[in-house]
């Protein structure tokens, strides 16, 4: 079983049971990971490359993959009934229907993931198996991966302190006149270096750049007076880390001192209110009405996000998101404030628990920002 | 107009028009960004939220995005209609079909990416537009895809360029006790360094390790004797490369250098079939035979691909494509051979022209694996 998920079969059951569904089907990357211990990550180069595992209320699970994937399944995963298509020769649905019948569930009611499974995919599932009746299985899986295992929020608080203190490195030994593509290029690679698998994403913008979103990092070089921004993450065993803080280049003027300290502040006390019950748009809320306490523009449709296998995951910190917090959800908060020639963005990960939140990115102070010489 | 694609709109309506479409609608990364210009990171990142470009056969194009990237899309696209959502508050399908009925379309035949888009938000349109006929609209993109631009071909062999030099100079400068690990990183570091925004691959494995076609790099320190094989890949300006190289640790043994050299040989004849017209199952047909002629074992479902804006794209060169080759394809060809202890594994970018087919990753020489020391 690789990875640090703990996967409950039980709790899994237990909620087929509860919703009437005979086998629930996962097919996402994050949800056969999850759920049946090994990592395929052509499921996220080579989408088309069905990798399917199947769980019905009762009996043993099965792992339909690749061929070229099946020695590494059968290595990392704890399910032993592992059956290996042909690419191209033969169709993983027409296998996996073959399951179906086999256990009797091809006139059952089936739970597949609705929100990524392709239409076209879907279709086919339905001309193979037409006497089943298909729900969204999507919330089964959701259920089990919302609250994150010890060993998760381990491995989840590891990978953020490693990526706190790579960016500190880098914006510590940046110098005025550098590219943002040449500071955002030894982010990547020193998260490379220390264990990630693949670093997914690098947004650093400096200056006036800074008004796109995900703009990619340029030509453009940090100069005196600039406030720079970065938003980073590696994944380390399939898990995203993602943080975001800030530089300035030179000494900060004042405008742009207070300005960060109050999107901190800001940030602080949104942190302040995660606690179990709390609806996620009770979240969301009280961060807006802090944007206008400190006198900040807010434009945000989000302020957070849980994360794990995937980089968004439920619960999304958003206005019409009425669920409640639970201890063991990890979850970032992000306020970012946009003014005409700058960017303020901070991003922390919280771990809700019983009591007070706990602040998991904690391996490197963020009261100012990190001025570059 | 961002990237290298040339998108021909009047392709795009002439096919529309053969087919009898009303309209088709993007919805992937890779066609958003091909069709309209604009390079929306969080497509890959943030699948759920929807990007979606929509081409009438009358009338001007519209672009739907979420507006955390509408500046961008703005700044970048050539479609000046823009329309912006706010995510969690506003469901971009229900902006799609606002458009739709705008422009009297939502009665019409509408294209869709039935391979890309979700069954779920496949569902949630149909209620949206419930008069439309939805018809599979995959194709009539690939096909303008399917031929590369001249720019499209310069940028590929450009970045398959760079990382080949980025492989050959982590390997010539490797040494014996350094783990996979180490290795890799170095590699994706190079690359990003380079000037790719991301590294999203690096499969380096050694000796026994390379048994399994895709696990991560890992603490297993190469070592006198190993076979070192790499799958490596970046992304520049949302295009991927991706070449297989293999290295030697030590003096190859006799057997290994005579195994390098007959899969070598098999590759460049497998290139040399490739000539427009040519079925992509006979390019296959005829590895397998050289296989068999140079006495290696073969156990591939495809031995080669396509590759752009996304990493495998058709012509899949495996044995039930029966389309001919075309000019102005671009193919990774990459033969590989497993055997007890070792993996060897050879890919290059080929251009298919009117004449003789040209290797493109032509920058550093294969005719022998690098030794390490």
């Amino acid at each position: 079983m690789r990875g640090p998920a703990r996967f409950d079969l039980g709790q899994l059951r237990a909620r087929m049971e509860a919703v009437g569904v005979d086998a629930v089907i996962a097919s996402s990357f994050e949800n056969v990971y999850y759920a049946s211990g090994t990592l395929i990550m052509t499921q996220r180069t080579v989408p088309e490359r069905l990798a399917l595992a199947i769980f019905p209320r009762r009996g043993d699970p099965t792992l339909v993959v690749c061929n070229i994937e099946e020695s590494l399944s059968r290595a990392e995963s704890w399910i032993s009934d592992v059956r290996a298509y042909v690419e191209f020769a033969q169709a993983p649905l027409a296998m996996l229907a073959e399951v179906l019948r086999e256990r009797e569930l091809d006139r059952g009611r089936l739970g597949v993931e609705m929100r990524s499974l392709t239409a076209a995919h879907f279709e086919e599932l339905g001309t193979l198996v037409p006497r089943a009746e298909f729900v969204t299985g999507d919330e089964l899986f959701h259920r089990l991966r919302v609250r994150k295992s010890e060993r998760e929020v381990e491995h989840l608080q590891r990978i953020a302190n490693i990526t706190e203190r790579v960016v500190h490195e880098v914006f510590t030994g940046a110098r005025s006149g550098e590219t943002e593509q040449t500071l955002a290029a030894r982010m990547s690679s020193a998260l490379l270096a220390a264990g990630a698998e693949s670093a997914p994403f690098c947004v650093l913008s400096s200056g006036e750049n800074a008004r796109y979103a995900h703009n990619p990092p340029g030509p453009r070089t940090v100069r005196a007076g600039d406030v720079i921004r970065v938003d980073v993450g590696g994944q380390f065993d399939g898990y995203f880390s993602d943080l975001a803080r800030m530089a300035v280049v030179g000494r900060p003027s004042r405008r742009q001192h207070e300005t960060y300290r109050r999107l901190r502040e800001v940030q602080r006390d949104t942190i302040n209110r995660m606690r179990p019950g709390v609806p996620a748009a009770d979240v969301f809320a009280h961060c807006k009405r802090q944007f206008a306490a400190q006198g900040l523009a807010f434009r945000m449709p989000h302020i957070g996000h849980s994360l794990g296998i995937v980089l968004h995951e439920e619960p999304m910190i958003q206005p019409y998101n009425a669920a409640p917090l639970e201890p063991g959800m990890v979850i970032n908060i992000e306020p970012l404030y946009v003014d005409a020639d700058a960017a303020y963005h901070l991003e922390d990960l919280v771990l809700v628990t019983d009591g007070d939140p706990v602040i998991l990115s904690d391996a490197v102070k963020t009261d100012e920002m990190v001025v570059v010489q």
